[in-house]
């Protein structure tokens, strides 16, 4: 470990161990084969470099699909910097990687504390970005809050986590949002696979790497039906659970009903469940009241983006002891004699216990976090303070691109398709 | 049947048969028992008459849901006429019984020609419709091109098909569209349910009257990975289908790769399949070079709005003979030696063969009809010429009226919740 | 309607309506399309006639499929006579071609009462049968009853339901089954498919015909988890549904958990349950005290070969009121004022309200019934009183016949392979 | 590593390292928590010890769950001594735990060679066992061929693969199997959970963690449709892969198209698939002619017993270059410019590269196995040379166990339905 930390004008890195390089760089190599779309960005920045002489902080999971992300922004031709979005996603050999092999200035460790991690949020700050990649919206809101000063230098930001868009609706609404931030959450090809088909694995690998559960048979209760609560609650069912499904938007609760789901108050819930999963982007979804409830055993974890879902202080109190049982793994002896199984500490568990989303979803949102920083370069200037959507055609041609790289072909309109879509005057 | 149509003013309706009316309210009521949402509507529209002293035109599937919406619509003051937006779809007996016992026109035979219909377009339009229910934007697109004088007296129009929706845009990029239009269609409580799991249940429900065959083990082409597209795929894995999907919009097409089933362009897809069904918005989606390619026996049919999914034309052409071998289903003899089966003619086959949506979806899609109808009304002179969504509490009114009818309890936030969902300075 | 039933000797038939056979003809003729099997059986009985001389009865729902069976058999030389096995699947229009089209001697009418059913009964034994396909064991137990002097021309007798099964074991434990019966029901490629894929996808289109209602969002009760239960709940699920299993053996319910459904006691999951389905071959799995429970409008109905399984004995004493709502469907409204729906009075519900299994299924069934006939003369005087399998061998041929006729190869063993497979020599 | 083996006499254990012991403690305490239908058996046993003075050998994987089969035995008075089954499969924290805690002799080391194993066997041998707990047959088939003269001391042995399985039947037929052997796979408390829902889940989690690649959207074949190849199909399905199947066996074959998946022939399979899953119990089911058919990048792996089921020696033939690229996870770079990548060196995936089946299926498993053991030590002397099944009612009393302790209550008989199934003379 780096001793004492410094600036990055200094000291340009502060990981855990650079002798870690080479099993991150193999691993960031074979996460490449499930990124051919990054793959293709990267490559045609490293022609054009639209990202030449831009400052670029990016706060992320250090992950081997984050380590692509970064290379492709270099290769932009950006001064980028890295710090780690969550204390426990950090892959100590990526990071060490990109800091040795790729010459990235990386700020992570797994495990910082929080002292750290605030530390680690102002040297990014120091780097005078001129463009934020946010992952929950805390480099943002702390340059808000702390930094005034530096806004002028700020082309934009671009969010991919829903949560942190959550944050940046209530700063426009507060009026501090004074530059355009990009929604790449929005795109179709991120939301649509990332937030669904990534959290949806990842969870599931994450809750049975901590525990060697077999889910089929349990009762599991998916909190929040979401695009990740979605994913979540397909996959519990495709791996044999049975799901119940816990909302507060009538809308997403009805939907869930018709999904075949059993939707009920987290209250009632409570009782049924073997394993608890979180993904509402709201915090104590499952408090005290419903630990007290639950069965002997049962298993609660978060897939949400903080780690503020469970009410974990709660718990605590409610406990007689806590001890570690495997991995990732901790029991809550409660008063009430039965105990309460928290995986990952309540954090991601997907990037806790296993290794977050798999390469190809992160390909596609990973791309829209690059089109995105090359959309705010290009429109520097012209863009309204505000939350923007990524342009649509972008979307279709990461689409686009994935579809050719796994060698599917699909079907174009014919002339008079083309003439039908665009009439109105011929009908039955 | 009526001998000689006559305009509303002089005779009322134009239906089958008046003895089937107490067959088609027996049937109107059992539905009444899927449609709690509506229900509630139409007890208060009785009690505050929002539309009262308008008149309305709905062109819709004479069903027993449509019977509920116009009975809701009559209910709330309207001066309603229907007609039949589909010659397959009506059912007489329930046209019978909302003449004989509910007392509202009804213009609609089942099996009725071209001529029939456009004549009933005319009649709907003598109405002078202040509201225009529509289903494929037929009677509006009409008006706009034939009844000019008309328009001043027209306050607005609702529509509900995604195919109408697409009219509208095309008339409000051409300038025609001078009044407003509510897109009942954009409602989640309409689009996610209705075209999702109605088309899904129905369409397969259509398919399994017309033909009796076993789904399971089949190859199934469900052409268009929209909603109507989502719900027909996901049904027919349900019921043991091996789902092909063709699209042409990238975007829709990974989302269907990674719900795992299989892409292909229409060529490739039409050498593999049992069944076709196109459920797309446009035409000729499956033409000529395919028919020409699928195996000896192939069932083809349409469950998108309009007949002109299917290029039956082409096929007439490529067969030496068609002949009746089932309701609602004809066997084309092609030159090739082989033979290709349609449904209900290449029109919408869960009207042609079964009996529409089931009741429970309708009850959401009319309720958001009923309250678009309302809306246009109080906000009438207020709105934009254009497209309108359906306010955003309309829909989750409709969906929390839902839920409490099937006696589904969900979560609210708790204060501190609410407080968590509206500030953006606590991060990590 | 003929007039006055008579003697097969001297009238070769009761059905409903001679002038329904052409319309009967049509649709066998469609059926036929999905039965390759049976078809190459046909033909090869035709050349062969393993079943000339033989006077046979076959007690079945009178279906299209039926029809290809009797069709088969009367090609492989067997004198046969046809009697219905349940008085609301009969299909008259079949029937009546059947005598007409194909002059095999039919004792059926849809609707028939119970006194006109056990007169077929003593018909088709009047044709003093040497083989008995039967469907339920009525026929076969009444001739053990009623007519022990015929015994000694009885070669053997075919069932192929598990009900019927379990007749013949209890009639075999009590010393009363002395001639040998070959158990259809247990060859792979009968019970994997028709109790499975075939009772699944028919039943869930009897419920949808009689009701036209929405499955998905409903909670669906299964009363057993065999493989009729098995493929419901599947089909269910695949429909939207959320299933809950009840079951009375710990295996199968087990099992039922393990594939992600809720599994409680039939006293709870009545409370539940929106719609009921049994399954389960014994009698009143639904009685008085769950009627008492349920909600307000649930639906019940029966896909187990008997109608004994709902108690509607019971139910007509709760009732102060029984009314026709729709087409096999009455609603009962009990004295705690909520009402209880019940289809097809508790029969068959996918014969009562459908069209039965569909043919493709049948192909398979149908072709292990012939195939037993064959057997059953082929071994005349070599088995033992006592039940017997189908040979395997005639399984997988049925099977390898349904894969070629669908177009699909298979793998073979290589020599390696067959030579591993027979050592136990070589390990790890 | 100790450093000279011994024979159990002298010392009696052969494992990594005993330090480990405290975490494999850990680790076995958590899998308990799954497993209480064994716990219940070993307190049983505890109290009378069945199995006294009785010599065992397990042959097993040595996981967290095999430890608390071989308590549940020594609890049952057994003197026993484990050995590894496979090679890649110990857990060697467990071995040290179950010397160092529980007492009992292991011969186990991850990634020991073969000439280890089979060192291993000999020293199993030399305990001269009254049981042997075999696990594919390789200690019985030595026993036979090696050491005759011991076959007299030896009651029985207990086999749980459907490979070993088939072994017997080829010894059974060769004459050589002189001695009772139970079939515990035979078990439906076996095969139905353990193959179908342990080796579907812990099957796609040995390839995730392996490759940590998401399963959604890609094409996965899978190679045999007995239970073990159903439960990773459908698993396969529920994570959102497109799944192909290839069989040698019609029946299975036909079913696997029922199920919805695509059958061809592995010469097919092997152009479209992203990964491909063996789970056949042969060998040589992907060979030299596949390997050169597939997509560039093609993952391979088994999940059968042996690892004989890819031909590993003919990809090594046609390779240029093979190297490490991820744990567990090697690429061979082919002649024709493509690469395969082989997981596991084709041995079992889910012990390879994860912890095997979860605790609760093996909980059946495993007390079918206790349960088994007791059987031949209760029935000795009785049981005939051969295969025997295990009792039906030690099946149930395993379902009923585990029910009880999921907190399931489930229907049984009333008196009136007893007697009816009892019945065959009431019918229709």
């Amino acid at each position: 470990m780096t001793a004492t930390p410094v600036r990055p004008t200094e000291q340009k890195y502060e990981v855990k161990d650079l002798s870690l390089a080479p099993l991150g760089r193999q691993r960031i190599e074979w996460a490449g084969r499930e990124m051919p779309v990054l793959r293709q960005i990267q490559e045609r920045f490293a022609k054009e470099t639209p990202l030449k002489g831009i400052r670029l902080v990016a706060c992320c999971h250090i992950t081997t699909e984050t380590a692509h992300l970064a290379i492709a922004l270099k290769s932009g031709g950006a001064d980028a910097v890295l710090i780690a979005s969550n204390p426990l996603s950090t892959q100590d050999d990526v990071a060490a990687s990109l800091v040795a092999d790729y010459g990235i200035p990386v700020f992570a460790q797994r495990g910082e504390d929080s002292e750290t991690y605030l530390r680690h949020v102002q040297i990014a700050l120091d780097h005078r970005p001129n463009i934020i990649v946010d992952d929950g919206c805390d480099v943002v809101a702390t340059m808000v809050q702390e930094r005034q000063a530096q806004l002028a230098e700020l082309i934009g930001t671009t969010e991919e986590t829903t949560t942190g868009i959550v944050r940046l609706r209530a700063m426009f609404k507060a009026g501090v949002l004074t530059f355009p931030a990009v929604n790449v959450n929005d795109a179709d090809t991120k939301h649509f696979f990332d937030n669904r088909y990534g959290t949806g694995q990842s969870t599931l690998d994450g809750i049975i790497r901590a525990t060697n559960i077999l889910l089929a048979g349990k009762t599991i209760v998916v909190a929040g039906y979401g695009w990740c609560g979605k994913g979540t609650a397909l996959r519990a069912r495709g791996m044999g659970g049975n799901v119940i499904v816990t909302e507060i938007d009538p809308v997403r609760a009805i939907e869930a009903v018709m999904d075949g789901f059993r939707v009920v108050p987290m209250s009632e819930a409570a009782v049924h469940g073997d394993i608890f999963i979180t993904v509402t982007g709201n915090k104590h979804v499952i408090r005290g009241e419903h630990f007290e409830s639950m069965k002997d055993g049962a298993i609660v974890c978060n897939s949400g983006h903080f780690d503020i879902e469970i009410d974990l202080k709660a718990l605590g109190a409610q406990a007689t002891e806590v001890k570690d049982v495997r991995n990732f793994t901790q029991e809550y002896r409660l008063k009430n004699g039965k105990s309460v199984v928290v995986l990952g500490e309540g954090r991601l568990i997907n990037l806790a216990a296993a290794e977050g989303h798999p390469s190809a979803v992160m390909d596609m949102s990973f791309a829209n976090q690059a089109l995105a920083c090359e959309y705010l370069v290009t429109n520097k200037g012209k863009l309204e303070p505000g939350i923007h959507s990524i342009p649509v055609e972008a979307d279709k041609e990461i689409a686009r691109l994935k579809l050719q790289a796994m060698g599917i072909a699909i079907d174009s309109l014919t002339p008079e398709q083309i003439e039908y879509a665009n009439s109105w005057t011929s009908g039955t």
